[in-house]
């Protein structure tokens, strides 16, 4: 870009470089967990054992483990849009942005444990209600490190100047959000199934946008190719 | 690239933006699953128990996991060429693309418990007709949402003029596609064994595409270098 | 490249834009399955059981299973070298290869699977022989798919002119290797042990290179910079 | 780009190839494994069994799989951010790199066994001391190829001049990271759990930066901005 060629050899380069590289394996990391935690899910369901002559009753008894499973993919799905909606606005990242994102990808990467113990424990008393506050918690500390992450790329300059519509509708559900979480923690306590459902009303909430400036400008992008 | 750097920084970057970043990070997450649930595949194969003296007829009757388990690959693959197919002919992608995206992933990882179930209880009368059809209706629900995914990045403009010819191939075939995978499960409910031979072939079909313009093009684009 | 930019819109994107998409995925796609696969060996690695006093000699009675972890670790690492070789000389793919590549994947995948067998009957007289014939044919296969997948390459021209010295070292090696792995698979009916301990051998022998060209190259490259 | 056009087809190619295809699949296979074996520790977390009616105290009574699980998370972290620096600086690979690459990633990928083993034995009396001491020898041995690689890309010329701040961090933390891991093996054959803490501690003394000119960069970086 400049004329002496600085961009390739000189000090820019480690402006430019990050940007390629450590964001680069930064980001291929990040999917990777994100990828996999979301797909080890899927051994949480644990199937009927084969001396089970009536199948479809037990996989239909089996429903608490499907909500689990369901409410798991929805967060950490969330989790992954808010993180691309951060990683995809910023300009370069540094080597703290980097180990925080490594405490992110714990809480992700940890997630297929509380949801396969909420399986196990719905319907059991008191376990049940351990269960749900222990899931609640991780939830709650999980969507705390994703709004962590995002202030200190802001505080830090990581950030550009404009910062999109999907940061900004991310940034609008952080604080109510984590607030719900909070809320509903409080109330898994005494009724832990509501609060099973409200973990997965909360990660719809962050997920679903109905936008109207989305639509706006998909209209203004087919008029000029048209 | 252009005089006044609007490439750069200006609202065209926003057009060029999400193909490299959000397209990038979707497709990076998309692969992730797709490989780790086709990996995944592999840990339904039940290995015979230790005390097992004759190895070879312990393997060979366990076929109905391996029939199992290569069926849950190729319908796996051909979701995924469908995938590339759609990925490969887009200028960019939005939001509710990537919403979309996820839902399907969903489904793709999902896969390794019903073919596990199937693996299960093949031979055993009533649940192996609860295992074929639940198999089934997981198959249809996934090549109906890679065909929902296809129809709305054609509604929404995402997709370039000229479609590309895997694009082709696969439009041709989802709805005969669909159209079979309904009949199979009716069938399965009688005989599940031709049902679950069906959804091979039905996978087969997607993937392999005898096709003559693909072999003339290789020969033009052979005497083009020649 | 060219003046009327026909590289960006014309007949010569199609050529251009496999490489970028199509080829981008397959090996997002492969990079995901062999790096899963290569990882999830270590779950066939079995821990003592907590009541074991002697746990010492508990794991290094289990020096079987991390012969078979080593070995399929070496051969996954020898197929993705020999894979890499190939795709890094490649002007474009084609939807041919992309399938040739997915029932690659699909061994690729399933080693896990033979190694478990192999690891847990070794010391078992007849089981033995059944696992380490097993474990080999499926070596000797996914080699023979591997050499398949090259020349397919080879004759539809999707190969550069000069195909690198990493492809010229296994072009060399891929016929003595495969006939190795048959000869062994022969020798492992009787002593499979010994067989067990080739098949790393083999895989040794594709994986180290002890090239000349190479280190001269190297000194060729450093007094370029000098 | 060039005249002659050897940027397309020339020797210049050779050097500048390695760098976006090996490379790059070298580091999509790294960072593959990395991502998985970091995500593949939460299998080794053993949930209580259905019968608990006391979950929360047979929770808390497994701190020491928690605690497994964090110093291994830490550890890959650590290698991760190493792995990262290393070639974040390289002008391009070569294939003896590529093979020693291999050798960590096995390293890496085997870590979730000592691991296991680790978490399963803590409190039983003899079994805990070959726990740690095996423990123990994969983090050094892990560390030291870490090292390893790092010095092999030096004295083979693939590093750049300037080795970058994150480089000189590890580079000075190395050897005293060794010697510590040495110390603590020894430690841990008459106090396990003193060693257990001491090897998070070690990781996060790798992790963690405290640098004061990475600061002073920002601060820089906005200033230019600004």
């Amino acid at each position: 870009m400049s004329e002496n060629g600085e961009d390739d050899e000189g000090p820019a380069a480690l402006g430019r470089r990050p940007r390629r590289y450590d964001g680069g394996r930064m980001l291929a990391l990040s999917d990777g967990v994100f990828a996999f935690a979301i797909t080890l899910l899927v051994l949480d369901l644990v199937t009927p054992t084969a001396h089970d002559r009536e199948l479809l009753s037990a996989l239909v008894g089996q429903w608490p483990q499907y909500l689990a499973y369901v409410v798991s993919f929805a967060t950490i799905g969330a989790v992954w849009l808010a993180h691309n909606a951060v990683t995809d606005h910023m300009t370069h990242t540094d080597s703290t942005f980097m180990r925080l994102n490594l405490v992110l990808l714990l809480l992700v990467s940890f997630m297929p444990f509380p949801t396969k113990i909420l399986s196990m424990f719905v319907g059991a008393d008191n376990p049940e209600r351990v269960a749900v506050t222990l899931y609640g918690i991780t939830l709650l500390v999980l969507m705390g490190l994703t709004l962590w992450l995002w202030s200190y790329a802001r505080g830090a300059g990581l950030l550009e100047e404009s910062p999109g519509e999907e940061l900004v509708l991310f940034g609008k559900r952080f604080v109510p959000g984590i607030i719900l979480y909070a809320v509903l923690i409080v109330v898994g306590l005494f009724v832990p199934l509501v609060a099973a459902v409200g973990y997965l009303v909360i990660a719809l909430y962050f997920i679903i946008p109905f936008r109207l400036r989305h639509a706006i400008r998909h209209l203004r992008g087919r008029s000029r190719r048209g």
